[in-house]
């Protein structure tokens, strides 16, 4: 398949990019009245209309001056999750407590309930649909973790719905994590849970397969550093590399357990003193901010450009749960980024497509226009540029979606 | 057409709608499992499912217990207007001036540029695109202003092309506002501007019919209180009810104006200080907040708390227009007024719908459902609450929108 008359490709690296940790984030490699040619699901060749090569037999799109840019990178989502907890936030809008709302259903250990009581089947419905109308949107490649069902057998079925994912559609790169370790269930104690979590469920997920990563909620009231790094041993034990909720609720140590275990992301950092950013700095952990949860919850955005200022790299994600961000829509991301944490839209765009691939060792896979990559790109209506993505906001779609060099519409066929 | 099996009504007021001003924001009347009855294009009545009226040969929709509500009236709105300024947006993250920005082709007056450029019909295809894609997300009542033309031809092109959106789609009410005081053109002064506006285009435009209301940007920088209050009289005197842009840079006269002329809404007012608010209260103005412009701008969001705190009523409105919040999105609306504004759900309901109905004089057409009005709603999927709206920020649709008693598909099936 050829494209051709494309305005600019966002995002391309002709050659293979630059190990992307390192990529300025100010600038976006940009190609200009170019061509592109997706084989067998990936990007074979691109370069300018000057040269545009010869073909035969081939379908043609003529984008007719349109930009073409590669889908998001949604590096951090809890996307698979039984109930919509739409009731909570009303309750706490008008002015319930923690504790009322609990009482009255709401809160993660009650949504892990939901979870437990639902089938794998039904799950699998629920993420498939979600996930449907997000690649609408222009994700191509997610990360989704468990975590909302606290008992082995929940844990388990979340996985397996991910695993399904996974084998159903190919052309969308998914990984899986798993994060045992993000509440401790009322039935049982810390310690209970700790063992139940390092010493059952990951040699049981380990043994299935079911897991690329291990994730763990290290904050104030949930697990301490040293636990943090006890569950992350465990997960590395059976080769599930580490990640990390941290820095959401303070300066609560998460930082320094990523770098200690070699994770390849720290996520949240809403709170980050200066020690923390240098030393970042000077590690392979990603920082990945979650824009989306600062603005649900009214909680502060991350320090994004003090890490700018410092020439860091970041990551953005959704954080799509149904708890602290019910949204996964990455272009409205976007528009937050932009508007609340005054990002420019480069960084915003580097920070969800090569960044966000680093964090998920994506990065030679997707996130860039480049011979080699998936054909997992998007392209906006002729005349919109980048900037239109974060400012119409929540009215924003892409004009057409491909993954694996398929329209999203042929690969969702299937679904509905 | 008969609906049946509602799950639940809300906003339903059997008999007529109290004066809406004073309605308690906190309150939202709800019909429990329920049937609506629409007879050209009104609804005609409604009632308990236990006491189902009989029906022959009538269209009927089993609602399966979803929730049905009034669709949104957007009381305030720039509609029409030519082109996007998402390179403006980009330049300003970039940490370009104003300046510089005005000189490389951003800014209203840039903007004003682009519209005396473009046709009526050029204009016309694009509000109606627009307004499709608003109707789909729910609303279905709408306030337009003219002010991006700046001469006397520019503005009655923008008031023609509302015309036209009124004549050929009865089942969405719209009103008209005229706001050439928006901006003073560089071409001329201030003095020799407010006699054009006032000698020139409001007689024309009250000749011709074309405007309900007169407007007036009452900020620093842009129309004094003195000057405003010369421009809203001489609306005034050609038949034009008073609105006015108040407050939004500081405390600049603006309530005080509205209050005066007996201004049916004062809107912005993201200053508001305890005697603007007093007098607010005494007086029959509604005030209008503009969350969009705060979210998209970065400026503070209006006080709405400490109006609920008096019991006073307000309405929220979108501000859609290419400069200060290019989103008409009201769900995603929705979505700021609770999470940024810390607004319980029923209180932005109540000022989305009634209140902002009141606000363009429709309080016995829209923004309820009561015998004798529109049939303009809307229903969620089964199982959604209210709740579902704001919480599902920046992905929520309704199942269905309905202007006229009809479905806004069949309604905008005319467009492409």
């Amino acid at each position: 398949m050829l494209f051709t008359h494309i305005g600019t490709i966002v995002q391309a690296h002709p050659g293979t990019p630059e190990k992307v940790k390192g990529q300025k984030l100010l600038e976006i490699p940009q190609l200009k009245n170019a061509w592109l040619r997706v084989i067998d699901g990936k990007i074979e060749s691109m370069g300018s209309m000057d040269n545009l090569p010869a073909w035969e037999g081939e379908e043609v799109v003529d984008l007719q001056g349109a930009l073409l840019m590669p889908t998001w990178v949604d590096c951090h989502t809890h996307l698979v999750f039984a109930g919509s907890r739409e009731e909570e936030f009303q309750w706490r809008l008008q002015g319930k407590g923690y504790e009322q709302i609990a009482a009255e259903g709401g809160g993660i250990l009650n949504s892990a309930k939901k979870l437990q009581a639902a089938s794998e089947d039904e799950l699998y419905e629920l993420a498939v649909k979600r996930m449907a109308m997000l690649v609408g949107f222009g994700t191509g490649a997610f990360e989704m973790k468990s975590g909302y069902g606290l008992t082995t057998e929940a844990e388990l079925k979340i996985l397996r719905v991910i695993r399904r994912l996974k084998n159903n559609f190919p052309e969308i790169p998914i990984k899986a994590t798993f994060m045992g370790a993000h509440a401790v269930p009322k039935e049982t104690n810390k310690a209970d849970y700790m063992r139940l979590v390092c010493e059952e469920m990951i040699p049981q997920i380990a043994a299935e397969g079911l897991a690329d990563y291990c994730d763990v909620f290290c904050d104030r009231g949930f697990f301490t550093p040293s636990e943090a790094m006890q569950v992350l041993m465990a997960g590395k034990a059976h080769g599930m590399q580490p990640r990390i909720h941290a820095n959401e609720l303070g300066h609560t140590g998460g930082v320094d357990v990523a770098i200690d275990t070699k994770a390849l992301s720290a996520d949240h950092l809403e709170h980050l003193n200066d020690d923390e950013i240098e030393n970042l700095r000077l590690s392979n952990v990603m920082p990945v901010f979650l824009p989306g949860t600062s603005f649900f919850l009214g909680i502060p955005y991350g320090p994004a450009w003090q890490l700018i200022e410092r020439d860091m790299a970041f990551a953005l994600a959704s954080d799509f749960n149904p708890g602290s961000c019910p949204s996964g829509n990455m272009n409205l991301l976007a528009s937050i980024a932009c508007t609340q944490m005054k990002l420019p839209v480069e960084v915003v765009v580097n920070a969800t497509t090569v960044n966000a691939a680093y964090a998920l060792g994506l990065e030679n896979e997707v996130g860039a226009i480049a011979p080699g990559f998936r054909a997992n790109f998007k392209t906006l209506e002729p005349g919109q540029t980048l900037a239109a993505i974060p400012y119409n906001f929540g009215t924003f779609k892409p004009a057409k979606v491909f993954v694996g060099g398929k329209l999203q519409q042929e690969v969702f066929e299937k679904v509905k």
